[in-house]
């Protein structure tokens, strides 16, 4: 690819207008502009997008890290985040963390290499690690520091809705099936729906998943998975691992929501399809997205923003698996 | 940030020595390797990946574009392509198309001025557009010239097979449920189930679903698929789409596959939760993301790569949904 000073030779223009043509940033004459642009089609020229980060000292680029991007949670966050970042200029580097704090690890160091202008960590597994970096930085659930901003749903209270919903349907035999301790927003639901069921004096069993999303959780929590059947009431922490629970459970002809009732939590669209649809706890993942996206761009972008928690309210979806 | 210059300096010893210890290559003692080490670490200095990409001319980054990172083939296909070229040393910049070429084009700029040292585009929704670009290729389902690599499914086997199952399970009153026309994977699905079928002698109904992966696919399409109800065998181009309409068919009170057989394409990892379990065609998306980001660092790494189309094999997946 040509650089700027042959598009200069070419336009037969110095290269002080041709940098004023393409950063827009100065008087170029009508006439000057179509000639220079006409050499930039021709050449095929694009301006040198790393150049000009080195000279800023950071590049128009933003590492967002999710747990899993097969996760349809993460994968409608990324699609949000991704959209917003590109309106604005800024690509997106994508990095899956795989929940694995020495991958987190080494993804800080290749962002910090690559000079992001930003980081979005989803469900962070470092801590310390941060604290030195110079680089604005958006957590998601996890939180990191009093320094750092975590955005997240108020998972304490989807908890609570999850309970309240399946006892004012009349289930009394209630299991939650947890998501691994390592994740915040998990510990809350449970915290939520734990505290919800003291408050009527019911008490709760719980069964934890070691692994999040995983296809092949399905076969692998099986023989733990036996025991279910014998409640009348499941809270899952999520819509996938929900439909792994309901698959077993109609497998072995138990009528959903007639034997037992189940509520999941993301109302991701694995929730429309299935058969019961599965009524669940919303996380306004669009609305989370942009808000992410938003305050990243604004601290890179100098402009004041409050250093907070910034919580979004969940609400029950009522679908097919409850009454 | 400290630049090299600072660590050197802290470190008592030349930049050309710090350069030598950061980028291997070349004699340096021990003694002081240690001391360089000691203030990288207390500096929390980054080597400075742009600077080194402007050297390099291309940076160490590959831009993935897919047409949505929510759809499943292509997250699955992103999450195994991301994972290969950061264990040798790429980072990945995600774009989503929306198989719309005018944002294509935009990210083919971007992508340009980034300096990315290769480019994966699924479904590419462009041509001419690519002709120009000294960059490495890979095109994943849709050609874009003679000279860039495809990679894709065998469709239309996918497609023949998808006929011969449900024809020998019974199915004569079949329809096939086929993917905008846009996209050369779901084409060939349809042209290899039209040949099937034509070698029995039968002849099948379509109706076209105009967007490929969507949420609101369930609401849009509900009205159109009214009719679905008077077959008793459905090829659907994808598995999510198979979804929508099991759930429609179930919600009028079908018995699946009783009253109507259904196969989808991909083997999701919904296909497996869904009540009853989707017979699908396997692509093998682990083999095809592997070979598509393996095929590109070879180009980039100026290997041997033979210019064809490399083809994968489908398998049909017998699950519920088909007798």
């Amino acid at each position: 690819m040509p650089n700027m000073r042959k598009i200069a030779e070419l336009a037969g223009v110095s290269i002080a207008t041709v940098s004023r043509y393409i950063n827009n940033n100065g008087y170029v004459s009508d006439e000057v502009r179509e000639k220079i642009q006409k050499i930039i089609d021709e050449e095929n020229y694009r301006p040198n997008e790393l150049a000009r980060s080195i000279f800023r000292k950071s590049s128009k680029t933003i590492g967002l890290m999710v747990p899993n991007i097969s996760n349809p949670f993460f994968n409608q966050m990324a699609l949000i985040i991704e959209k917003y970042a590109n309106d604005k200029g800024y690509s997106i580097f994508l990095c899956n963390t795989e929940d694995n704090s020495d991958k987190e690890k080494k993804y800080i160091d290749i962002l910090q290499s690559h000079r992001v202008a930003g980081i979005i960590i989803a469900r962070s597994q470092c801590k310390e690690e941060y604290a030195s970096l110079d680089i604005p930085i958006i957590a998601f659930e996890n939180h990191i520091s009093e320094n750092i901003i975590t955005v997240s749903t108020d998972n304490y209270e989807g908890g609570r809705i999850a309970f309240e919903h399946l006892y004012h349907s009349g289930c009394r035999n209630i299991l939650h099936v947890k998501g691994p301790s390592a994740f915040e927003a998990t510990q809350a639901r449970y915290k939520g729906f734990f505290d919800a069921a003291k408050d009527t004096g019911l008490s709760i069993d719980t069964f934890e998943f070691e692994t999040d999303f995983q296809v092949k959780m399905l076969e692998e929590n099986m023989s733990d998975i036996n025991k279910i059947s014998t409640y009348d009431g499941i809270f899952v922490f999520n819509d996938i691992a929900a439909s792994v629970i309901m698959k077993f459970l109609t497998t072995n002809h138990m009528d959903i929501p007639k034997d037992v009732q189940i509520i999941g939590f993301d109302n991701s669209f694995i929730s429309q399809v299935l058969q019961p649809s599965l009524t669940t706890i919303n996380q306004p993942v669009q609305e989370i997205g942009k808000k992410i996206i938003k305050l990243l761009i604004k601290l890179i972008e100098n402009e004041r923003v409050e250093v907070k928690d910034y919580i979004f309210k969940p609400e029950l979806i009522k679908r097919e698996t409850t009454k």
